[in-house]
């Protein structure tokens, strides 16, 4: 099942560099092991923004849910979720 | 170049069916155009809505201007326009 | 899967009475056949609006949007979608 | 009579995390005393947001609101509050 | 139980003169009627505006939701419905 | 002449206990003080909400403002103030 | 006592343009009337806006609304109005 | 040239107070200063808010920001700024 | 002086297309004359949208005010407004 | 390609005023290279705001995205970004 998720990263400007790069290394980490297990399908920056645009592939949204949490950066992090469906238009079966 | 496009469509509730069922048969057969040159990356429908969440992959905001203005349906929507980047977490050197 | 859906209903002021109260009856028709197999669990009216506040219990987002497509009187909607999951605090194993 | 009810959380970055703990134990235990004797009937957890949608059955909105004044996270959360009442399509005599 | 309700009106240009105001006068009884029983406690028009600020007392989300949808320019109107207590500092018992 | 009056109050989360409960002993007595002369005619309680809903009844704008200015709580409130008028339909004289 | 209104005007785009120059011909003699008067302190335009920005100067509220519900555009108006006072800051005795 | 400019004070709670009141007793100089020459035409308070609304009457846009910029309380303060033109239905020469 | 204006345009679904046609030659013809003469000095299209940002360098809120209102697709459109300054540091002189 | 980029900046009440003014000295230097190479290619002061108004000219998001992130006052920043396109009606071939 598909959703786009929508997330703002906001870390405060008083908060320790060395601390915040370590945060940003294991979320790149936690990232693309669920990219390469094909969970977390796409993510693109949005231009100009500390944001990223996200499309997941999960069982459920308890699936998705427990994901989101798991981000070392959710603390600092304001999300959007839309749930999304195959569109009658698309040409691709495997993009559903 | 890649942009994120919301595109949410209203017809009105006293628009002759016979035509609005033709405008939809261009506007799937125009999508399905431009997806199969690859210019139309991805189309999902967000839950719920008469809309759909896109992706489109342009050399520039003329050409995403130019596709948008040619959809057959344009007249009847909103639309969102979002300029993307790679991001850099990304495990996808294709998915730009 | 759960699902908040919220649906705000507006008929115009000059449409057909006769008409609108036939969408009506196939709405309440269509509304209890899926109450009675437990896909729209729950419905309640918000008080001194012509809305309601729905929990659908789907197989996906695909099974919620057919169900919300097929609505009587969704061209006279406006909806919001909110993917639900098991609260860890809630004492009820069949209301997840 | 019933009431929705969604609450959002927000825990400073800096709050302690033993007292943080403490509290949403507290929480727990609060909310499921409520739930057991029907004044809290239903919770779910918005998917991806530390946020709940919850169904309070209550005498009224002075009931209402001291339950939700006593809950342990109250300073840390912001609520929208709905009364809802029996939906003319429900099928349920016991959902009011 | 007490509830604030704002309501604006909104009579379309073109609406016709006479059966407005034979609506308007209906309006008004219905209004007195209520306000004679006691269940519409205040009724007063916000300055400048076609909307008014009304407080209700009624047993419950479907006495005020019956109420309100028995309003003859109920479908002319927007509504906003807030849920109220007795305040803790109030003086008058009569006023909870 | 009659204001509505909407107060939202925020404390944050470390300010002292007994300052707060300090302030808040002297907006009490204030404003009881203000409901027994007349000038505070109403108050309630926004159900689950640190908010209230006031009406005043003052000689003008300037006494308003002198009044809400000299609220203990003044520097943690939030406030939404609207002129009100006699509402042609009520029935009360003195209600205006 | 003094109010602030501002006043957006929005003539539907198949209104008669005879009828419409005539109502605003009697809203230009009535506004004259009230500004000689008085009543209607100050009006100007924003600048690229069919909107005007206007202080009245009005005994009551009562009598701020009968004047703008006479307003020959009252009926193509969206109005807000803001209560003021005299600033302590200021160096006119006649501008309270 | 004329400009509306609104302007909400927001002095933080645990500001030092007789820094804060040196800071507004020089915002008071500055403000009858620029009063007495014309460029500050009128300042009102708004009722129940530690907010102004003003006219300013300046050569240019660079003037205006150049006098805004200076306030003695502009770190504290958000603004909204609207260029305004005489109106055609304004009976005074010098209210351009 | 500068203004940044921000114009939408909406034409309804069922205006008669030769007169739209012609109503958009004018406006072309129209902007390019301002452009000509320097007072429009930019306008660029938003992308997917039938909006335009422009930039104008006037005399003074009345030039630009006058300017706007004679636009022949004025009623069709929707406007934002804001002055703008020459930036500290900004490396054009001309450009102001 | 060109780009508006709306930005607001906001530096904290406490923020050290030496460690502000040398970010904002090494900002002027960064903008002025950027406005020299061309990629800059206007920037405009909001007036009243601390805010600016920008038009850049880049090969594409990424490039835009990398020089907004290279802003010394970045961390402060809230930026607006949207994509721009020549206009139909533009009479200078090098504004595109």
């Amino acid at each position: 099942m598909l959703f786009q998720v929508e997330m703002d990263v906001n870390i405060p400007l008083d908060f320790d560099p060395e601390e915040a790069a370590a945060i940003k290394a294991r979320e790149k980490a936690y990232s693309q092991g669920l990219q390469e297990s094909g969970k977390w399908r796409h993510i693109w920056r949005v231009a100009g923004q500390y944001s990223n645009l996200s499309i997941f592939d999960v069982e459920s949204s308890e699936e998705l849910h427990g994901i989101l949490m798991g981000l070392p950066l959710y603390p600092f992090m304001t999300m959007r979720v839309t749930a999304l469906c195959r569109h009658p238009s698309s040409v691709r079966e495997d993009d559903s």
